[in-house]
């Protein structure tokens, strides 16, 4: 795992995932105390980052592969991202979806040409029903973040915020990432390393939910005590992956936990001063840097808003209470 | 008015402006049986297209005038982004705002650090109030679109989507523009005459206040009935512009009118698929790419969704009924 990976993911990418821009708002800054720049994913096609590190392995695979089908487990947006990713690439999707994901997440994994198959989160096993499917079907499992391609398409992330930070003169403060097993944040913080050494990459988590916090704070791999539970289904996983922890191990900043009154707060702003839609597990970012700001670092701080696939009564929620 | 004098603002407003992305979603294609491209200028600046023509003719003035200070009358989005730009140039803005405007767009332009004066749409002549203070303090009036710079910078706008349709291959098609008085429609089709000869721009309006189109059919500037009482406030004007209706009525295809419900239904689609926020009459273009698709001709349809400074309640309406 390099950053020669990452940038050939880059290339790959190119014309197909979406450049999305670095949004501000002088009410954020305020609110902060300091500069805020949200990076805004939940642009990005499927709506969340998922899209680029599915396309990076997608485009990766052999054809004869890539052919034969892929399979993914996940609870919403890394389906989203392979499912339409691999009908861009003309294969098909086998996403295996906990049956209790967001109810808009599994209607456009199927929209979007995935195959869904549901799963009882307490009763079943994901692992046994895709391995299952992937030996009698020859499909190929893309692994939401332990996966040395998805953890570069993720870090395309990384060289556009090195590259925009660098065109509005900002070289130094923290990046702040929503963080479930670590792709993002570890893909990111690769890119950053290279290109923008100034910048620190910080992983954000619900709390209750700070597996990857406490997994830097120790050194060593913690998993959460709960597996559901939150409204940031989208971050939510049992540990850091084996090949992310090593990276955020090396080059990350201390984690953040904020809370989900802080999340829907930080929705409720994104919508009034950016104009963007978040979901709650895209908001943790947002909401450190808004809410805790005695925790970062610098004069400025970018944030990832990592995904905007919200069902409907979730945002209203954040906008009834802090709208 | 020409071409040059938009190139010209383009460059003044490089770095200042943001350049929005084209973004697209396979559900938005289905629905209006085409391509979609939206142009969110809900992202720009300030929430709307205007901070575009604000900057351009604040930056295009004398130091010593601007240096005197600013007036502008605006139900919102222009006031907000005279403000905004007049606050970067260092300089003071007084706006005049109709005092039934949306509550979050007075709040912002005096936050922005605009010196907001309301006066009653009904009872009182904004002219009278507006002329008086400009004498007193040398204020330099800054029109919301029958002003030539300002024309030029929200046709900065169409530059852009002349750029990005090239870069996507998309060479012929409508380009639906929310049309109030004519700065941002005029503008863009003479950026799009220049750049882009195969797409033509197309003002759309809220049914009853569509004295564009029916001037545009007539050949002669028709005037509102109705000055009030429209969801979209942002784009209800008493009549084309003096600048702007000879532009159009020589360069755009012909107006389309859609109803308040198509608006609502246009923001909740927005919300859902694209994850940006927009105001009803920011809303009014995508509104007919979707729900009036036998009025648009060719395979692509590229729509700007203006501006995003919608109060919360509004928006929350729009989510309730279609969301």
């Amino acid at each position: 795992m390099n950053i020669e990976m990452i940038r050939a993911a880059a290339e790959r990418l190119e014309g197909h995932a979406r450049r999305t821009p670095l949004l501000s708002s002088p009410f954020l800054d305020e609110l902060a105390g300091r500069q805020v720049f949200v990076k805004p994913e939940c642009l990005q096609h499927s709506g969340s980052f998922k899209f680029r590190g599915a396309w990076s392995a997608i485009s990766a695979l052999a054809p004869d592969t890539r052919a034969r089908g892929i399979i993914a487990f996940s609870s919403g947006n890394h389906a989203q991202g392979v499912a339409m990713a691999a009908a861009q690439h003309g294969t098909s999707a086998v996403i295996i979806m906990p049956a209790d994901a967001p109810r808009q997440k599994i209607d456009n994994t199927r929209a979007l040409g995935g195959e869904v198959v549901l799963y009882d989160r307490e009763n079943e096993d994901r692992d046994a029903i895709g391995a299952q499917l992937a030996e009698e079907r020859g499909l190929t499992l893309v692994k939401p973040f332990d996966n040395p391609q998805v953890i570069a398409g993720q870090g395309t992330t990384g060289l556009e915020i090195a590259q925009q930070a660098h065109a509005l003169g900002v070289t130094r403060g923290d990046v702040l990432i929503p963080c479930g097993g670590g792709g993002l944040t570890s893909g990111t913080a690769l890119a950053l390393e290279a290109e923008a050494p100034g910048l620190r990459a910080r992983p954000v988590e619900p709390e209750g939910f700070d597996d990857v916090a406490r997994s830097l704070a120790t050194g060593s791999i913690q998993r959460n005590e709960k597996l559901s539970g939150s409204l940031c289904d989208a971050i939510v996983t049992p540990q850091p992956g084996d090949l992310t922890f090593p990276i955020m191990h090396r080059l990350c900043g201390p984690g953040i936990a904020v809370s989900e009154d802080d999340c829907q707060r930080a929705m409720a702003a994104a919508f009034n001063r950016l104009k963007i839609v978040i979901e709650p597990g895209g908001a943790v970012a947002l909401a450190a840097a808004l809410f805790h700001a005695d925790k970062v670092e610098c004069d400025a701080v970018i944030v990832v808003a990592s995904g905007g696939n919200v069902d409907t009564p979730v945002f209203r929620q954040a906008l009834d209470r802090f709208g």
